[in-house]
């Protein structure tokens, strides 16, 4: 950590804040400039409150060299780590396409497009049952039901399942749910962050609309201090003053996120533009940049699914999309 | 709600289209131009899906006319709501000072912090006992103890408490808090923000980083629609591209809350800058905005605060606040 | 045109407001809903001042049904435009790979260069010569001089080239360069577009960091309306809360552009990044998307070029791009 | 400037590294961590390219502990500048009206409003004679006509006037305006900048729609390093997520700027928010928040201006807000 004092600071004050630094049991380096003087902090850093320390009158600005996210910090584990979800794995290689419809709505529909997205090619199936909808009076999901309904799916074509959980009081009823959703509306909930870190689940954690990198891995790190270390992250676009698409992807979060964590990273293009039209060319980009995965979401009827059919992609169209994605990977290798 | 056609649709699909919108109950009214058609759609528009009719083949756009919030919505609800807080009103004219360290840390400093807070002027007391941190290895809040601590601190003074809640299955903890906080990650937490709404607990909802001033009214809109209209909306600076102070304070925010609803308004300086040094110049701005409260950090120790020390005001500075705000709120009547 | 009238509004109020757009050669369509009045304005409304009629009193929304580019508009022009550069054709198809150093520094430097892209498959080769730097103590280019150097490595390799203007009083140096770049910075600059408008000359028009896209189009029309219809646009990144790359390449524009416009569309994957390292997955990202061709900087020696050179690739770094970018081209055929 | 070398870096790259800063007449200051090495760069590092050496194999990051803005920075000038505008004195507690319509349309109008701003207390005339706007196909302004008009107001009512420069090739046509404008789409068009650090005129710099508060210094500094130290900086909104407003007033800006440079700093309420009816709050909230001055869109008819009538507010409006204005001011003193 790097603490720049400000102009003409009294050597009393100085010597003050030093001697609180070394207190708390970091040796402090100093580097003097015409202008500033730099002290550099070397030792356990990740306790230090920076913006206490920046708070101070004498302080000009403090930076952290270290990350301060730990488990999920490729410098100290430099291995892609692999997570298994159900059998399918994701990560140093594996790469995977998860499919379904936004929300599970009945039995025939969630069975019928989990063998469709099968033979395409998907290998674990996504239905939503707990939906964060931004008003009250739209469609919540069918609950508890919805994930009886997932469970037969799984069972029907031996897919693994995702769906998002929104309360950790919900947590018995993903017993048999093989991945666990954060949306991206909870990425900060620490409270389900932290039950989830007690569980032994994978966890697909989604960036929120308006998270950086580095608060994604925060959140990561939340799950991972708790004993969990299954986690794939998710870009799903973020908020910009776009508004043509619904959010901006941010393909660049995936070499980026390659370069901070040894995580999994997979891409929801669905989400992230909200038109099914333009899906297929998001899902292309995200494989060109080295994804290891796309969640897809599609639907037997995009016209009547009871939400996001905007987004949703008919079976041929996935299909062509899934062929197209094995190529891209082939390209780039 | 409004939807307008791309060119050269044929006939029969558009007779379709009308056809599945009638059989919603609704009337369609049809405005032919040049190069567009435009569907005006009559009656209980608010559980249609937009994302859904958008996202057909022949609609190019579509866009709300009625805001979709109603419980909150100033146009069905003219008058200003005024929140009692433990005796203190807020709204439609009451102005109110809410003051107090960010956590809670001994019996001693919530009690000093709360008898000086008092004699300055503020009206409710804060005090931070979970707290949300972005890092599991910050300090997280003394939790239950700590709402013992403002308790005591509140029979002490008389002042009236606040405190932020960040797990519904904690509400048996608040029922003596006067005023809950939902903080700005959680703003979409909608299971919490659900069970807040079947109590009858004033509840301060504060505005994501990244949420629209619509988005802010959905979630009070969750509350409201549970049946507990006691809220009070707070912003608390938004995330922009800027990085000299911590977040944006978007003022703008209070008129345009003011003509979108009639709950009462408040704002965070403390939060919105994270530079002790800028929170007066920001509270007078606030008020001569034409804010309804404030809501600032003190701390009798800002530099070993044990979180956002940064950001606090030493009981000296607070004082002057207060007098200084007054004398805005008077230059705007 | 669509504008919504206020619930209430006197009905000579209401007349005086249609006599008045009436007036403007409008016809109007009356829409009567339980809340609101649509006012649906039919004919030639491109003059018609959006914030001004939303600015009235009695009117609580305006939005527009046709866009306001005309000349740039697929809907008018359904086919796609082919730029002619040097003879090298951009678009309906035609890819182009566009590279060279951010800026010329000496003869042998930029023939160099061009003789290395040029190996590697570049059709067309970058060099500034007028630099916009932040910093007025920054590097500002060779200027005239780096033309000249730019004609010379044109002479020897037979590649047309790009450079960028930054004031249409330079337009005579700019005689035989086939390609004139307008910067993100200069994208609003109206009085240069409207000069660039006068001649015949290709542009290359960069999008700004924080504009729309539909504004970019606008600007397109600036350059179009004077008569000068070569223009080829250029995502490079837009500027977000994320810091971790300097910019964010919304690869979303590439399809969203394609539904808008005509006009051929190209990534800029070297600035969007600001890091060299992430350059490649960025243009296979672009490719995959749909992009009709790159420009990427490369230079001889990265580490001492006059600017720019953390984002710069290696002549063999550039090599192993343009024939990924080939495999992705053919994968997603 | 403080650079942070990767971990396990060859001693023989380090010294490299550290031959070639030394090179460039620095000091290198080593600083050891556990995991990082910390370079401290002494001497003047305002020429040292920041993205090339960030960008070098070796180094994780770099930063700038000394600002690169020098003239415009508080720090070597802590003294308040005072420009003088036409015998009216702006800065170091001297506080300004300026107010006018958005556009010059005709000799009756100008002088009318010159007139009656001026009886409200405005101290310097607006009017925009060469308007950049959005559309080629929009009104463009009277351009040289207009700022005859203007004059002739100038020397009706002996009001300074501002206008906006869009065109350095205009200059001749400013000779006797008073402040020249540069507006927000041209704050980093560095020709213009430049020409007018060659004038002794005051410059009213607008800060970008998307430009930190640090770029607007550096273009304040493109004209101070050329002489010209008479600038005026004006905070007129941002472009952020929120919709509800045009823009969102950054009103932190002002105490921001006020600790970085010693310029005036003045608030655009009109077109921060985009709407006459929160123009007043915008004002007051600005003034509280220790602006030095306001500049206000005021038109004869709103209702029937050429442009951005929707944010003017009317004669009446305008004395309102200067009488409160004066209140705030003095509440805060």
């Amino acid at each position: 950590m790097i603490a720049v004092l400000k102009t003409g600071v009294p050597e009393a004050q100085r010597q003050n804040l030093i001697g609180w630094l070394e207190g708390m049991g970091l040796k402090v380096h100093i580097s003097e400039g015409e202008f500033h003087t730099v002290l550099g902090l070397i030792g356990d850093t990740s306790r230090v409150d920076m913006d206490l320390l920046g708070g101070l009158e004498i302080v000009e600005s403090v930076r952290r060299i270290s990350e301060p996210y730990k488990k999920a910090n490729r410098k100290f584990f430099p291995d892609d780590t692999i997570v298994d979800v159900g059998g399918v794995k994701i990560g140093k290689g594996n790469f995977v396409t998860i499919a379904g419809p936004c929300s599970v709505e009945s039995e025939e529909q969630i069975i019928l497009v989990a063998k469709k997205v099968k033979e395409a090619g998907a290998q674990i199936l996504r239905g939503g049952t707990f939906k964060p909808r931004t008003s009250p009076y739209d469609f919540q999901g069918l609950k508890a039901d919805g994930i009886e309904l997932l469970l037969e799916a799984k069972r029907e074509t031996g897919l693994p399942i995702v769906s998002e959980i929104m309360n950790a009081n919900h947590l018995p009823l993903f017993e048999e749910v093989d991945l666990i959703q954060v949306g991206a509306r909870n990425m900060q909930n620490f409270e389900l962050l932290k039950e989830l870190g007690k569980t032994k689940k994978p966890i697909l954690l989604k960036r929120g609309l308006a998270n950086t990198l580095k608060e994604l891995l925060m959140s990561a790190e939340y799950i991972m201090a708790g004993g969990n270390e299954n986690i794939i992250l998710c870009e799903r676009g973020i908020r910009t003053f776009e508004t043509y698409t619904r959010n901006t992807l941010d393909v660049s979060a995936i070499p980026s996120l390659k370069e901070m964590t040894h995580l999994p990273v997979i891409i929801d293009p669905s989400h992230a533009c909200g038109h099914a039209r333009m899906v297929p060319s998001l899902a292309y980009a995200a494989t060109a940049c080295g994804a290891d995965g796309l969640i897809i979401e599609v639907h037997n009827d995009p016209k009547n699914a009871l939400c996001d059919g905007a987004q949703s992609l008919t079976f041929e169209q996935f299909e062509e999309v899934t062929k197209k994605v094995q190529k891209v990977r082939e390209a780039i290798i």
